[in-house]
C-alpha cells in the first residue's frame, strides 16, 4: 500500500516515564505516541525512534518516522499530535520525507548533554540535573581527550549487551561549557551504545571528585570489558540533543 | 513552657501541591511540613508561613517559623527536615530568631516573580512558566507605571475576599528583565492582597497583547471593585521570590 512517511523532531521530560521504548502498559514515550496515534487517527501508527532513551532521560531533539496512508499538512500534523499528547511531550517540527529514510539507520551523528548543578537544594532543577559540587573539571577536561576519537566502547556499555556486531564507536567531541550554576557536556558522536554517555560522564564525575586521575579513563578503554567499571551517572542529567542526518 | 524560635526560608516546586496551606488531605506544603516534622520527631509542630500560595505557585524564599522545645543546631533540623521532605520541596536556610518573631506578622516586603516564556511547546518550561508571545513590553512598562506606589488593590483581589480592614498596598517596585527566552517581572511590595499578583500579571497580559490601553490599569484601579476585570494569570509561573524582615 502507498504511504506517505513521516520525521518528527519531539521532546520530552523523561521525568514521569519509563524510557522511550514500549514496555507493556508502564508510562513511555513510544506508548504515549502510540496512544496519541490512535485517538486521532482511529488506527495504529507504528512509531521508529532514532534509538531508545533511558528512565528519567529527556529530549530536547529526539526523531522519529512514521507512516500516513493520506497526505496531511506537516502542521496538521503537528497540531493533531500535540493536542492528544500529555503536555510533557511536544511534537516540535514535521517533515515530509523520502519513504527510504528511516530514524534510525540514516541518523549520522547524535548529540547528548549532560547537565550537572552546582547548587544544591534546588528544587527547579531536580528533575533537570544532577547535582555534584567541587568538581575538578580541569582533571575531567584531560579525562575527555582520552574519549575522543574511534575507540572500542565496550567498558562503558551494558553489561547485558553481547550480541552487538562492533563495539567501536567515534566521538567527534566533547566540550565543557559553565553557565552559572551549572555545567553542560555536550558530547557528538556517530552513535552511542546503551548506557555509553551515562557510562563514561559516571567515570568523569569519580575523576572530577579526585578519586581517579585522569588516565585512568584509558585503562578502562583499553579492557574493553563492562564489568570492570560501572559507574553510572543519574539519568535525569541527560538529554537527547540532536539526531543529525545527511 | 519555654521554647526555640526558629525560621526557616523554603523553596518548592509547586507543579505536584494544592497551594502552601493545609486542606485536609490534599498535598500542601503545610501537610508535607507538619508530615516531615511529625516523622522526624514523632510529635506534631506547628508551622506558621509567611503568607499563602496558591497551587501551582512556586518559591524561591518562603518563610516560615515554627517552635521546638529542644534548642537544636540549625544545621541539624534543616538535614533531618530535608531527608524527610519530599525533593520537591527543600528547607535552604534554618535560623535561631528570637521568640516574637512571627514568619507573617514581622514580614515588612515581599517579592514575587513572575515568569513569562516566548518559547512555545518548551517541556523543561513548562511547569514553571506561562507562554506567552509578541508581547509588547513597551505597552506592559507603561502599564505598570500605573500599578506602582500605594493604592486602593480592590480592583486585583479575590472577588471572595470582603472582610479585609484595609485594601491599600505600596508596590515599591516593578521591573522587566529579559533572559533569552523568559520574560521575567519582578514585584516588591509591603504586602500583596490574595491574586493580586496574578491578577495584576493577567491585565498587564492583556495589555500587552493589545486588547486595552496602558491606561486601563488605572481605570481598573480607581474603581475598586474586583468584580469589573477578572484576569488571572496561571499559577504556574509565579514565585515568591523573597520575604523580607527588619
Amino acid at each position: 500500500m502507498f504511504y506517505y512517511r513521516y520525521m518528527a523532531v519531539i521532546a520530552y521530560d523523561g521525568a514521569n516515564y519509563y524510557g522511550f521504548e514500549k514496555q507493556n502498559d508502564l508510562p513511555t514515550i513510544e506508548l504515549s505516541l502510540n496512544s496519541a496515534f490512535f485517538n486521532w487517527l482511529g488506527e495504529e501508527v507504528k512509531v521508529v525512534g532514532s534509538g531508545r532513551t533511558d528512565r528519567f532521560v529527556h529530549a530536547v531533539g529526539q526523531t522519529i518516522h512514521f507512516d500516513l496512508t493520506k497526505k496531511l499538512k506537516t502542521e496538521v500534523i503537528q497540531k493533531a499530535l500535540n493536542s492528544f499528547l500529555p503536555i510533557d511531550i511536544r511534537i516540535i517540527e514535521v517533515k515530509l520525507v523520502d519513504s527510504d529514510f528511516h530514524a534510525r539507520f540514516k541518523a549520522i551523528k547524535k548529540e547528548y548533554h549532560y547537565l550537572i548543578n552546582k547548587k544544591d537544594n534546588d528544587v527547579f532543577k531536580e528533575r533537570y540535573t544532577a547535582y555534584y559540587y567541587n568538581l575538578d573539571l580541569e582533571a575531567m577536561r584531560q579525562g575527555i581527550a582520552y574519549l575522543i576519537g574511534k575507540h572500542n566502547f565496550r567498558s562503558f556499555s551494558s553489561i547485558h549487551t553481547n550480541q552487538l556486531k562492533s563495539f567501536e564507536r567515534t566521538i567527534y567531541n566533547i566540550e565543557i561549557k559553565e553557565d552559572q550554576d551549572l555545567i553542560i557536556f555536550k558530547f557528538i558522536g556517530d552513535g552511542f551504545l546503551k548506557y555509553q554517555v551515562r557510562r563514561m560522564m559516571g567515570l568523569l564525575i569519580e575523576i572530577g571528585k579526585g578519586k581517579f586521575k585522569a588516565d585512568y579513563i584509558k585503562y578502562i578503554l583499553n579492557l574493553e570489558d563492562p564489568k570492570v567499571c560501572q559507574y553510572i551517572a543519574p539519568g535525569k542529567g541527560l538529554y537527547l540533543y540532536k539526531v543529525y542526518y545527511e
